[in-house]
């Protein structure tokens, strides 16, 4: 993380993809009690504000606006350290601990149903890449789909691309190994940069293998280079290219205004644009009917102590997502 | 025009907005026959082709993606000089002439009952703004609109907004004149970038004058400049913006990618995605049934000989639409 980033504050308790129960709650929050469990999410969802309010979006302006800061309704922290300095929040969760602090506006509550382990998998980057397929590009059967970055995110596009019966997945990544992977969650062709031909740009392979261009292209990198090549790899007439990935270098994203004329489109969310409080339980109960399938997300499981054997995996790349389990 | 552009053939008849009759028709055209009462375009639809067949596309494949030729078929030209020399066609049109030759899918048939200057509006201007807003804006009641550029085009968007009870429709134009005209076709509230406070640029000052930004906005000029100031000016959560103008320098355009997650789109079209076959009978009958004013869209007429004063006219930025009459 670039320590001159507005969002850098330390110390602080990093962790944003978590489940838990709830242990005590606050004065009048009634919607969620001891016992139950939840969800957290950085993505807070008031209810209250006009965008709550809309189907059409999932950016609560009550409090998803504002600088980021500790607790969204004061700005203070609930974090101390020994010595009883302050440490930080972030993104509203904090789930590296065994216990947090989290606004009730960043907690959802799910059924106690699902297993702890396919529960946090909902969290953050696997509902993104489902709510980006389902809700943002809304894929339908017998499409072609691109999906640039084949990280959880990217599995995700995929997974939930194949359920609506997509006829063909194209996933693109550096890491050849990701095709092997990549299958079991619905991509059917695999195009690795680094190994194309120096005569041809991703965008015109893909454009080769789709008849003109994918129906939907998805990057879930972070780079403005790729959503550029994202979009550039999308079909004239309809197609539309949905940003996930948050542009790591901030980096203009560049296009070229006359194939916009030619009828393509380009959006983007966070989290998919799912609505925490209301999705995130529709997507449990798509788990549990067999409908949506997680299991494939887990590649790792670790105990609390050994945190960093969990970024070990996500640093040389064998990791979709591991599993921190706390001591019970 | 800039004689380097790819498109630019000379000696060649210029005007792509028209009404006429069909005086002939060649060997294996049924869809019209002499007599009929058709309005030229510069957008073909042959209703063959996958796009023409989907109702997400207006953009034919069959002959729209081919470099611009003459005919469209043969690429070769029916005109003629005295001296027997080629002179080419525009855009499949060609309609400053009192007879011209137009590839079957480049005219749409429409009822007689519509006064012919009334029809020739149809032929792309102001059919591209009402389409912009209907069709891929789809311009919803009590929402707020944003306007870049008052020709024809951007008060054909307003004209449409208002039909479909936009709550503010807000126009930007460097021409002052333009407020005055422009609330005679739904405009509600002006912006001129030239008077705007040094301190505020356009976008903020819609963002001011909207809560937070506009649900749609319009670029109908044509510089990327102004493409990325209508996608400020748009609404985080939902904020649309339709690119209808041809860049007109070649540059590219940028975009804060960031501003894309907060979930906006942008998206553009031709023709205002309207499909000419189906969609122009339709606008006709609105107009006959009231539903659409067109009539404020003829500023002047001129006689067919007198066709400079029309130029003169639209350079002055005295025109909306300036009728050329063909001798009876």
């Amino acid at each position: 993380m670039n320590s001159s980033a507005p969002t850098a504050r330390f110390p602080r308790i990093l962790g944003h993809e978590a489940v838990g129960l709830v242990e005590s709650v606050g004065e009048n929050v009634e919607e969620v009690k001891e016992g139950d469990l939840v969800v957290p999410v950085f993505l807070p969802n008031c209810g209250e504000c006009i965008d709550c309010g809309s189907t059409k979006s999932n950016n609560c302006t009550k409090f998803g606006n504002k600088p980021i800061r500790d607790m969204p309704r004061d700005g203070t922290s609930r974090f101390r350290d020994m010595k009883g300095e302050v440490v930080h929040h972030l993104l509203g969760v904090s789930s590296f601990s065994e216990y947090t602090v989290v606004d009730v506006t960043h907690v959802v509550k799910i059924t106690h149903d699902i297993p702890l382990d396919k529960a946090c998998l909902l969290s953050c980057g696997v509902s993104t890449g489902i709510g980006a397929a389902w809700k943002v590009a809304d894929v339908e059967k017998g499409t072609t789909v691109a999906i640039f970055g084949l990280g959880a995110v990217g599995l995700a596009v995929a997974v939930a691309a194949k359920q609506r019966g997509a006829s063909k997945i194209i996933g693109v990544d550096l890491n050849h190994d990701k095709f092997e992977i990549g299958k079991q969650f619905g991509i059917t062709d695999f195009v690795n940069p680094s190994s194309t031909s120096n005569e041809k740009s991703v965008s015109e392979v893909i454009k080769d293998m789709t008849n003109g261009g994918a129906d939907y292209c998805f990057e879930c990198i972070g780079l403005a280079s790729l959503m550029t090549e994202a979009f550039n790899s999308s079909r004239e007439g309809w197609g539309k290219t949905v940003i996930i990935g948050v542009e790591m270098h901030g980096s203009p994203l560049t296009l070229n205004p006359y194939d916009i004329l030619k009828g393509k489109t380009i959006t983007g969310s966070l989290f998919g644009g799912l609505k925490p409080k209301s999705d995130l339980p529709l997507l449990a109960q798509k788990y549990l009917d067999k409908e949506l399938n997680l299991d494939g997300f887990i590649s790792q499981e670790v105990d609390f102590k050994d945190i960093n054997k969990a970024f070990d995996y996500l640093l040389q790349g064998k990791s979709i997502r591991c599993i921190i389990r706390m001591d019970p």
